[in-house]
């Protein structure tokens, strides 16, 4: 068990897999200058880092190496920071501010925050094909797979076309979970199970209980996601507050209200730590972020 | 040496080549329905399929295995057709027909779009992933690493920067051929390097070969893009013809006339035919697709 503080580990991996992203990014001088500064203002310099967060807390149960858990964060963040570009172009959310900037297509233009979202997911395969993720190739290949299924149209993608087509609808609370365990869920999901295969291996049943976890985790957070837009404001976020409503979609606040979806999330975060329990010592950073998570203010 | 017409192999590629597409893409019924409708409008149905048929053909080199090539061959279309989707967006190219049929942004809408391109591409990454595409794990993962490069921002989607930061310039040769070798040269190259990693091990010298062969043929077919673009009509192109003049686009037509521009796609296929030449009747199938897309009349 570590004694070193959680809000020091956070603020380590956050620091090293800004680093990490930055080696993984082409520099802004390598042509096309334009493209490679714009990916690198998408992806550097802000954001909680959640999923590289989940990547580490995850590695710390199979003692994996720290330059494993970087490459698989790093392509994660990648594919998370691809999705923004892309979710706030006008087609889509036609959002101005993210992470307290303007947004890439606000920046740049367009055309520009297109290609830089493209090129974002492609960087993140290429980036996880370029150095080994753990000892077995075969397994390797398998976590690529993984990444894939859970960017692509049955994961993430899929639960943003969910989400442009709820937009206006009455969803009950079933079909609002079915969404956000695509749109959020399955990149948080993939970041606790890919973490947990970058050291040594797990057995099938350990695999299952830490899939309930990242289950449990990335629904809790966008419960927690729908109480901040909400009630903070857009200086607190560094992102537009309120638009969830103002774009008339359907969240856990405007189903439940919030003090129902507050309890919730405090029901949800308690499952994950007795699922964590098992685990011991090995599960402090994941037991501790989950927490966060549920408490945090931004 | 295969007696089989070299139109017949044609045929039975793109007829084996949707059979594949079709089978790698997610149901029309399966949910979101409507984001994996607009997935196989986009891809099926259509084509040439000019990088699948490259990458048979260099498979014909090693003796590889069909059910291989056409895996690597579906992910290079599935990148191919996402380009294109992106490409034809309002903010890029804004162009409404492609194949003969409405694009996606017109049969579908913007966001959809948007959606099918990146959920088309994470789909290329997740099939190279699901299946052998060689004997060696090692050589997949470096396969699958090449694929990326090709595609991203040091490939195509570098290609589709440049190309938009030149629109209204003065490009020298030079700096047209740089844009090609990203735009569309990347894939096709890679589509040939791929397509000869999937059966026997070739030494180092014969995949330089292979790379020279596959920048040049990168090269003709943009060249003869050009000349086409230049005097088809749109209903044989099956895209909107004449577009890069009206997009004040530079071409090798715009640059060198189409008589040069011919006699340039000529003397092309005349070097990629040479350096064929050492693999004997391995290459038959390579030699007569580099001969058909000099004088492809679409």
């Amino acid at each position: 068990m570590s004694h070193r503080s959680f809000s020091q580990w956070m603020g380590d991996i956050q620091q090293r897999t800004e680093a990490a992203l930055d080696r993984a990014l082409p520099a802004a001088d390598v042509a096309p200058e334009r493209l490679h500064q714009a990916m690198r203002y998408a992806v550097l310099g802000g954001g909680k880092r959640v999923r590289p967060l989940l990547v580490h807390a995850a590695g710390q149960l199979v003692q994996a190496d720290n330059a494993r858990l970087d490459r698989i964060a790093s392509a994660l963040e990648l594919i998370h920071a691809y999705s923004l570009v892309h979710d706030d172009m006008p087609c889509m959310d036609d959002d101005a501010l993210r992470r307290g900037k303007p947004t890439v297509h606000v920046e740049y233009d367009e055309a520009t925050a297109l290609l830089v979202g493209d090129a974002l997911q492609t960087l993140a395969f290429q980036h996880v094909a370029e150095a080994s993720l753990c000892d077995d190739p075969v397994r390797h290949i398998a976590m690529i797979r993984q990444l894939a299924i859970a960017s692509g149209s049955r994961g993430m993608a899929g639960g943003q076309a969910i989400d442009l087509a709820s937009v206006g609808l009455e969803l009950n609370l079933s079909e609002l979970e079915f969404m956000h365990i695509h749109k959020t869920g399955a990149l948080i999901r993939a970041s606790i199970a890919l973490g947990a295969q970058c050291g040594r291996p797990l057995g099938d049943e350990a695999m299952a209980t830490l899939d309930h976890v990242g289950k449990v985790v990335g629904l809790l957070f966008q419960v927690v996601d729908d109480i901040l837009d909400a009630e903070a404001d857009t200086a607190t976020l560094g992102k537009t507050a309120g638009k969830d409503a103002a774009n008339d979609k359907p969240t856990y606040v405007s189903l439940l209200g919030v003090s129902r979806a507050r309890e919730l999330a405090e029901e949800m975060c308690q499952d994950a730590l007795a699922s964590l329990a098992p685990f011991g010592d090995t599960a402090q950073r994941l037991s501790e972020l989950t927490r966060f998570i549920v408490r945090r203010q931004f």
